[in-house]
């Protein structure tokens, strides 16, 4: 038996959300109203969005980065002497080679990646897959409003919509949080007890989703010999089932994303560069020379050889003097975190879109859209047309 | 009842707009046809467009700009004491290491979502939908000149329009402020109070815009139930339901665009990158040392050490020395905002094309073009074949 | 009437072009035989070819170019006195920051405009459109060789070519300069004053190229009625709607692209950034201190208190004292000239190929060809079909 | 005979390996579940994976990197003499221009390459082929229970499985390795004796794995002359058809950018681009000016002159001095090695993906659960439609 | 009569080729075999090819280039006196701002470059045709194995072959060194006198490559008029033509690319920009200051102000001292030069993909494979269906 409580709660659920912008589409972040108008003021106002927006994915690292830096700030500032501040300057000038436009790599290296993720997050997207064209079909094709053709028809949605459910039962851990197994499914009343026996008779150790996409053919093949499908040739059974093969194969596509993502290796040398970029920044971008423009002693009173080299090397470095300012909080660095970081983000967000990020696609929502408009179609809406009256248009 | 006078409106503005090379197609601003020749000179000419121009869409934020670029100047050059001076070009040639060149990213970011951006909108603009295709194959399919078939295809057309209208009422702000909800579709007589009842009966939490498309479905199954689709296999009916699944997937296909916008945390890091860029610039760019060459006591007289020092970090970043010049206008960086806030701009206003920038879609007009054109099909131009005679280069 | 000495005259001119390479396609300026051996030598001659390379479309841009740059450089030598020209060296100074690897954007911005343009270019040239497919399906499918059937399906032919000149008249500026209007369709015996009179009959403010298709589908419609076209289902009459569907949407997409060109602005962009890039180049790029290697007294006796600090801000910017090499003719500017102005060419000739550049498309050509294919295929050539004998390699 | 333990071994381990993830696809590196939400904790977990990891593609070419790098370095300090120290130092010198930023083509060569691999790697995927479509097709379009069909549509299924067998005999070293040729074949049961004689009697110098196709395409026409296909047309052969020749589309296509590669020059430039950088940077990363440091006499007393251009040519490019930093350990090198290598490493990794990396497509596998899966499909499955109840959802 | 010689060579030649790698595609240079396995190791062995290869492509041009160097460098060493060595060093020096990463045009100009040429050759390669699709479908469609059927398979098979020869004629320039003219193809068997005729007497200025097709469609309308179909409805006879369209439109993508070239402009400046950059290289690289550091003396003696000028003006471009380091050889621009020519010599050889290369495709070799395998099918192979017997896994 089907919780009927379960059922109702997500009807009512939907109602609710009927007012909430979330209707529009899938994913919740929605912003593109606010700029329908392309000024800056409008652009500027996505900036103090929270969900989804760059402040919320880059936050914490950003608070940890920060944190860290202050902490070998102040070690350089009150704990070190003079000779080890020197080996300090030394050292952070050895790093702040690395910075900046000398490490150019990291932008090229996030331009190639985030748009490979781009692209294959927008192809997932496009092959979520609906269940109107097939049951728009099934309903025209199909005639008859006795009970047994309607609950053929309403089952062959409820097919399409299983098929959608085990693929997401494999490729996303959001969807497994809610529905974790095919009992789970059966509970919310997308598959019943003698579909699960059928499933568990058939002795394969593969994947089994295709089987209910062959009951939807069977059952539309006994429409056609029992006379449903009033076609004077076959062309209505080959497009349907054409519709049908389209449904599985971007069904198939989705999974095909999911299951061979982008090489190991690759998001591994995206991850590490750009974290790697900002563990050398942390000593790299200190400020240095404090002393020296505080006090009037600037260099450790030491053997006049070293002092007058290390001296001579100070000077070389200008870019390291930073013209005096001991600005503390680093500027600069924080808006090239801002920039990297989120841009990495943007790819890291989106790279699995069914787990359970902001920007994730709500598959659990599309499921149930896809059953209640399914059912709606081949059911209840077909066959209100309403009456043909002139058009207002018309002369 | 439809308000005639907007009906005649419409096709009046329709009418007067003849003349005009809006004419030509869904954008006011048309250049091609200027550079025909690609001449330099023609290109030239170009520039010296207002709408949908570089110059009108960057002016306003060029002129707050230089407004603020003139304050901080003229506080330095008057309002600063020696000391301020001093650490205020500390301040600005501590920044102008971060313009420039240095700051590469700002150009690669662009580039790709400059990139992607275009990619979305032409996709968008391809699959806005017309109803020629299904109107040319509903006047050749569906046969009969008696009012009620005139009817029923003409309202077919109409239903096609509705599908467009109920999409663009959620994804377009301008067109919602023509038509702000199904209510003002009836008075311009696209949806009338039978069909309109039939969707408030329809029990769905969901949107509704497949309603119109099967009510099409049905009415051409009615027609062929009725012997009007004059075919021997099932082919005409087939063609025609691909034909509405394609005008639909097309809808589909710009709703997703709308609705699943590029992620909102990428297009903060893009228009933060170039607002700071030139936050920054403000500072950095500033023109220095003015006492210096204007007097000839070129330092605040202070203890030696300090000036001293100070002397020689001066003359280590030569570049911002700029030999001397002091040009008051920040030419360069004015060049600069042109290339990168005019690139930024471009991205902006393709971002949200149903919006009501000057190169946004005219929807309303698409959509009066799509009743329009559909219904002369069905109706009036169809049969109007002319009669065969000889081609003159027939032998 | 139609002209005969004009029909007759364009079939000549075609005659005489069997000759020449144009007959290979669309396009003048042909050279991939030249490379067809891809040794150094092969490309290098194709720097000495004149009609629609480098050197035709950058001649007059760069000969102005020198001109001001000479100018300006004679200015400089023979006319100001010392102080003007250590004022005219700093300005030099100052703008020859902003050259070179520090305008990194115009190698960009180019890069991905450029690509835009091509990509957008090829779409267009492979929508061009073509008559064979639906002619040979025409000749194929429509039996009879009695005058009226060949007479319906020269005309069918001849509206495909009327739809495309329709088109053209909308976007191509060398189309409308032959045939400036129907009329001129007219006398050329694309149209006739038959089918005139009915486009004009028709009462529409829009654009009216679907009229022939959808003539055309009704001969076809006609034809299938009179059991001209020998089907058992019908088949063949939606495979010749769907080629006639495929000819016209080619034909709307090259309007698509036409009608709604690249966002203006970034056109304006990529044309100013390079154009703002020479014209500081002008000034940056001028050769310096002439005085001080021609006499021996290389500053203006001033007070020496300026002399010897425009002399450190002399010695200073090393990369403007360019050696001591005075080469008067700007080499290194020229050969920048050559790539950045002629890949921005590129991209402005390939931006309207419907105009009149070496590199546009030949539509007239491709009309006239276009109407002799067609009419030769479904009269002339069809049944011609060889006697079918053994081949050699049957054994 | 067929080997029955070869087969049952087969079917075990695949039995066997449903709890494993495998299952999940055909790759074996899966890690999208780990990232399902995109903190930065989950993508740091990603690097402690070894499989298919940066780690293991670049640990090797690592090791022996920092092997010649310390042997060069142990060299410099030990063994060589004052003077031979000094030639060495400025050979690093005059190579370490040529590090870093100056070697930009580095970056753009690997982008443009690695994006051209990504998507001919994920084209190949797309196209590695499935039973599935067809044999659906075949279940539902052949009727009959009879032994006779039932062999037929099994033979069917796998003469598909020994296309693509063929196909990847050609193409797989992996797979060549387990099945050497059409013999091994014939032992596993994917071709027997009588299709063996049949092939090797047909006289042709070219791949012959389109006989299997043609005869499918001759049982389907034998089913559709003895009325197993209970058509009304021909639609459900030609949709059969159409579905094979995708099916041998795919597997061309795959053939295709296995026979026909990047060209050998691209990727030899690509190669050595990569390992020349790292070549050059042995030397040119090396630390120098150690005794400078560490003794008080800093050059080799030699005659005056030399030591003093010396001494001068060691202060000018400073960027070499390193700040008096001796780290021993090259971490920048080692990080751009990370960068460099790793990115080649993916590109080196998904150019072949039919061999035996860990990122390789797993064919095997993937031709064992075809031909399990079809054949369930035409035999086992497809009559096993469940019996038709009310859905929990209707009313 | 057809040289039964010539085609007995042909097949010999074939049969020979069985055992060679060329078998497997059509592109002589195979290496996807060897990296099966990515090690380093593996893409190492790919450096020591020769066909295709890196070192075959630019030898010619890198001995040329260093003839050149080398001169150069001995005249500056040997023949110039003291004043003249010192222009020259200027002159090198000037041009030395203009190498390396200040010319960073090069790589992006490059990198679209290749990208746009690497696509336009893929899509050329998928588009070389095939007749296996079209024979399969004759072979199945049209029964009878009557001499008069066979016949008329065999030649529709030849006019499909017909047709790929007419358009290689036009875009080929090997194909047209083997078979310069249709007289060469009818010798070859590939068009016969009757046809020859027919093709001659049609009287068209244009190219006639679509009368083979069109007799294939009027040979197959005969066979359908003559009951050789065995259809219920004309879905095999539109089945049979949409494959004929696709081959013929195969054709027409690639004549398109090769008649359509990338702009000359575009080649042009890609090719200067890379030839010029070693041209300046030539000098620019030069090793300077033999002198210095040979003999005591260092300098010219003459006026002691210039002396001591160009004494500063050497000091400063330290780039240019290269540390003292005299290699004679100019390794760095050695390494520039494998990059950037092999970069573009990558896309100089696949520009023409029908010529002479090592790269190009073998199309003389495609279209006898396209004869033999097309005439095998509908001639010899079809009917041989094997037996059907119970396949091994069968319970």
């Amino acid at each position: 038996m089907v919780s009927d409580e379960m059922r109702q709660m997500t009807l009512l659920e939907y109602r609710d959300s009927l007012a909430s912008p979330r209707i529009l589409g899938l994913m919740t972040v929605l912003y593109t109203d606010v700029v329908s108008r392309s000024t800056t003021w409008n652009f500027a106002k996505l900036l103090f969005r929270w969900k989804g927006s760059l402040w919320k994915v880059i936050w914490a690292e950003l608070v940890l980065w920060l944190l860290v830096y202050t902490l070998v700030s102040l070690m350089y500032r009150l704990l070190l002497n003079c000779d080890q501040r020197e080996q300090f300057e030394n050292f952070v000038k050895f790093w702040s080679q690395y910075t900046g436009a000398s490490f150019v790599p990291l932008t090229f290296i996030l331009g190639f990646f985030v748009s490979l993720v781009v692209r294959r997050w927008w192809s997932m997207y496009e092959s979520l897959g609906s269940t109107e064209s097939v049951a728009t079909l099934l309903a025209s094709y199909i005639k008859g409003s006795d009970e047994e053709t309607i609950i053929m028809k309403r089952n062959i949605v409820r097919y399409l919509v299983l098929t959608q459910a085990m693929v997401y039962l494999m490729i996303s851990l959001g969807f497994r949080k809610r529905y974790p197994n095919l009992e789970a499914l059966r509970n919310a009343g997308i598959v019943n007890d003698i579909e699960l026996k059928i499933m568990e008779e058939t002795d394969s150790p593969n994947l089994k989703h295709w089987m209910p996409i062959n009951w939807a053919m069977s059952l539309i093949k006994l429409a056609k010999r029992d006379g449903k499908i009033e076609s004077d040739s076959d062309n209505y059974v080959v497009d349907l089932y054409a519709r049908l093969r389209d449904y599985k194969n971007n069904l198939s596509r989705v999974s095909n994303y999911m299951c061979v993502p982008i090489p190991l290796a690759y998001t591994q040398v995206v991850f590490l560069a750009v974290r790697l970029y900002f563990l050398i920044a942390l000593f790299a971008n200190q400020y240095l020379n404090i002393n020296n423009t505080v006090g009037g002693v600037n260099k450790c009173p030491r053997n006049s050889t070293t002092a007058s080299s290390s001296s001579s090397s100070n000077k070389a470095p200008e870019i390291e003097l930073r013209f005096g300012v001991d600005l503390f909080f680093p500027f600069a660095t924080v808006v090239e975190f801002f920039f990297y970081v989120g841009w990495v983000k943007v790819a890291e967000s989106l790279f699995n879109p069914f787990g359970g990020d902001d920007d994730d696609f709500e598959v659990n929502e599309l499921l149930v859209r896809n059953l209640q408009n399914g059912l709606l179609i081949v059911d209840g809406a077909f066959n209100k047309t309403p009456a043909q009256i002139r058009d207002p248009y018309s002369k």
